[in-house]
């Protein structure tokens, strides 16, 4: 790669593709050593003697881990959460606090009709109809369950749902103060409540198994500083019922992406918190778990190329511009996909662009965006007076922006996109209200949708098609529920679901 | 599922779907238990003495494990070819003897400019730029040599190249009599001259490794009767220098490839042999090889559900039908695709509508279709004086479907199709001219993409990021190659080149 990149944005059309993989990233994968890529050193043998002993292990701080954490520890057993990271939470809490229950109290105050029957049918739709649907069929069913659960915790959320991509209705919750911390801090809580602490700094180097392959426990490094798998001390953890993985996806494993999609190099970011590396992933399969799907990566088509990670911009481009605004490409200034398609068709669609697109909204689209102040602090966003200016700091062509914007304002007026058919909002308003205001959108990896099996209870099926005995898992690391793409605010209903049920079933000696 | 099917057909449309793959089928994937799926047996303890040894084991009698096994035996090496099945070949037997050579004598006679680097772009198209570009790059290259290679073996090929889709160019060679088996054949008659016999119903149930996890030889079942794998005498044979995995694809295996697409139920046919069952694929995943792209399965829009397997049908729908007519849905008497689009939307499409389409060409849209007459007598493809006994012979709206018909031949008038953009033909006439032909189709599984990871040595690379000492791999085991999507005629090209790869760095001990 020898273009100068500007942040995460990326010249990429389909002949710079093939120089670019054909050079040094791809070529590293294929030979399996070039790309910046240690070997890992995976699995260990029985220890003489365990440094300790717990009922349940439980592996990841996130939405699934703490989950299945409580209902170990709520169904008797004790239990230790391992977290490698220096802070708990994992990808959650950085996460944006949204998750789909359908058939709610708060749709029913709106007067939106909602059943799980629709939720997983959007689910795969999105999924292109490859989840495994038991499975998908659980979570869109215990959605209202899940919801209360987290109520009962003391999670507090929005009044009003929210519509995201993908879905046939609006259906999300919103933690109030918009981020997955909100659920994690009311687990963590509850969990201290009940005497558990997070173990931080504990990074987990292999699934100890006896000789019939029945998971015993855990080779840990405590006082582990991440990256480096030397640190800390090495102990081992016996885990006596069962051990929960809920250590989340693959989105910061450059090497693991870019073998299951060599387009996803180190030249595209991602959303997720650095510690998002999937060893245990590699560990699982290695102990004989099966892999499910495991090269469908989701990019976020919200996030902004003027940040790093996540960022805030996102909220602008997904709570404002995508609901009640356009999205337009710069060079035509025009709409090129229904701006609430599912996050594969508009990824897709804003990378054969070529370039970041322009996602625009006026006073009235941007009034549920409750950052949107913080977001033109940092630059992220621009706020304009006219169209024109707007036009001008993006280059582009005015007549055909202001075009796009009036025809979108006629479609608000008949309730009718002509074009791509977006839903419009009972509160959507022609877009005609200065000031305006933009934000770049350019795609960053979000979401591993593949990982290993699971079944009903949360067993990691292996690759002799039966349980691995004494191992679990929930969340990311989970391959099947969510098929090729997972509807935004899926994974938090799907960790919550099934790390509930992880922790239920370890605990029990499933 | 508990409705009546009728040969291949399928009732299946988004709802049934839903329901049906929430019954039995995949909740007996979820399961892991419930599905008509026995548990299987995978490795193998270090035997206390071998009963055989040998150089070099290849395991597969395709195009690609006969390549590996030429390949080491001259390089001084003593092989032995192990195959499951009562017949040698494996599926490339039954393969239509298709590969894509870029840059050939016989392009070059005919005037057809290309190069490997036209090819490669083709592949990396079709494959969604998921192709792992360095092996993608490597067969492009190689394919002429590959080429040159079987003719030093006696293959020959028809005097034509051929165009097929997704290719820019024709370029693909025809064995001279339309099967792989003029591949194969001679491919067994160099090993026979070099005193190398295939050893059929010789059956693999394990990869053994010592106890640091090279590979040193096999575990096999003699007199194998398959698919019972308990039948056979066990014997150990010790591999001194390597182990080549050449044992094709899982596109029968219908646990696995329903696990990792559950569309794929055992309602949909599949194009292959029945011995296609991967069960060696799960044991080198146990072995520690990497999974890649494993989630990829080609389904071919072109087969009747009205013969078993491959059949005859597709060339009236591929080369007749989808070119100069029309695919409608029974049920409406509408179009619902391009017909000219890639075989993954085409078939997609086709099981959404729930049940086969019905492919229609008029007299002169079956011009191009050389078995024209043979389809017919075996009554797969179907001969109408009028649309209206057409319609009435497979119940779809005549109304409907004359108007259909009517549009389509306007859309060809004025060279544009105005519902689904399909490439008009130069040739192509309105739909005005009986008899009328028409030929059901219903997608059958035809190729797995994903597989295990090789490097340009041939090398599996294990979840460790090293090679696995001892163990090679090629042909549809292998998993990165074709990305996504297979391009039509490059199988050949791919086992030949990675087969004699494997072959080389095995018996070099690489």
């Amino acid at each position: 790669m020898d273009e100068k990149k500007k942040g995460s944005e990326k010249k990429l059309n389909r002949r710079d593709f093939l120089k670019t993989t054909g050079g040094i990233a791809v070529a590293g994968v294929a030979a399996g050593g070039l790309f910046a890529a240690p070997a890992k050193v995976f699995g260990a043998d029985m220890p003489k003697k365990w440094d300790e002993e717990v009922d349940v292990v439980v592996i990841g701080s996130g939405f699934a881990g703490l989950a299945a954490a409580i209902e170990a520890k709520q169904a008797g057993a004790s239990v230790a959460v391992l977290e490698k990271m220096p802070m708990y939470g994992g990808n959650s809490i950085i996460n944006g606090g949204v998750f789909a229950v359908a058939g709610s109290p708060k749709q029913e105050a709106e007067g939106i009709k909602d059943t799980p029957e629709l939720l997983l049918e959007d689910m795969m739709k999105a999924g292109l109809y490859m989840n495994h649907p038991t499975l998908a069929r659980m979570i869109a069913e215990k959605s209202r369950e899940a919801a209360e659960w987290t109520e009962s915790i003391g999670v507090e959320y929005k009044e009003r749902v929210t519509h995201l991509g993908g879905h046939s209705v609006p259906r999300s919750y919103s933690a109030s103060n918009g981020s997955g911390s909100a659920i994690v801090m009311k687990e963590v809580e509850k969990l201290k409540s009940m005497g558990v602490n997070i173990r931080t700094k504990t990074y987990v180097s292999a699934i100890i198994q006896d000789k019939d392959g029945k998971v015993v426990g855990v080779k840990i490094r405590e006082g582990y500083k991440f990256p480096d798998e030397n640190s800390g001390t090495v102990k081992y953890l016996k885990a006596r019922k069962g051990l929960v993985l809920a250590s989340g996806g693959f989105s910061r494993d450059i090497y693991f992406r870019t073998l299951q999609d060599p387009k996803l190099t180190e030249d595209v970011d991602s959303t997720n918190q650095p510690g998002a590396t999937g060893e245990l992933l590699m560990e699982a399969l290695r102990a004989g778990a099966t892999p499910v799907q495991i090269s469908w990566i989701q990019l976020g088509p919200w996030t902004s190329p003027d940040e790093k990670g996540m960022g805030i911009g996102y909220v602008f481009n997904a709570m404002g511009a995508f609901v009640y605004g356009v999205m337009v490409n710069p060079k035509t200034g025009k709409r090129f996909i229904n701006e609430l398609a599912d996050r594969k068709m508009r990824a897709d669609a804003i990378i054969r662009t070529g370039q970041p697109a322009i996602c625009i909204a006026d006073s009235e689209g941007v009034k549920r965006v409750s950052v949107l102040e913080k977001t033109i602090e940092k630059g992220v966003v621009k706020k304009f007076d006219t169209l024109e200016a707007l036009a001008k700091e993006y280059g582009i062509p005015v007549d055909a922006l202001k075009e796009t914007v009036n025809n979108y304002s006629k479609y608000v007026k008949q309730g009718n996109d002509e074009e791509f058919g977006k839903y419009m909002q009972t509160d959507s308003k022609p877009m005609e209200t200065p000031p305006f205001y933009a934000c770049r959108a350019w795609p960053k990896v979000h979401h591993t949708m593949g990982g290993i099996q699971i079944n009903e209870k949360a067993q990691v099926i292996g690759l002799d098609r039966k349980p691995i005995p004494g191992l679990y898992a929930a969340g990311e690391i989970t391959g099947g529920i969510h098929g090729a793409v997972r509807l935004g605010s899926c994974a938090v209903l799907d960790c919550l679901v099934f790390g509930r049920i992880a922790g239920q079933s370890a605990a029990a000696k499933v």
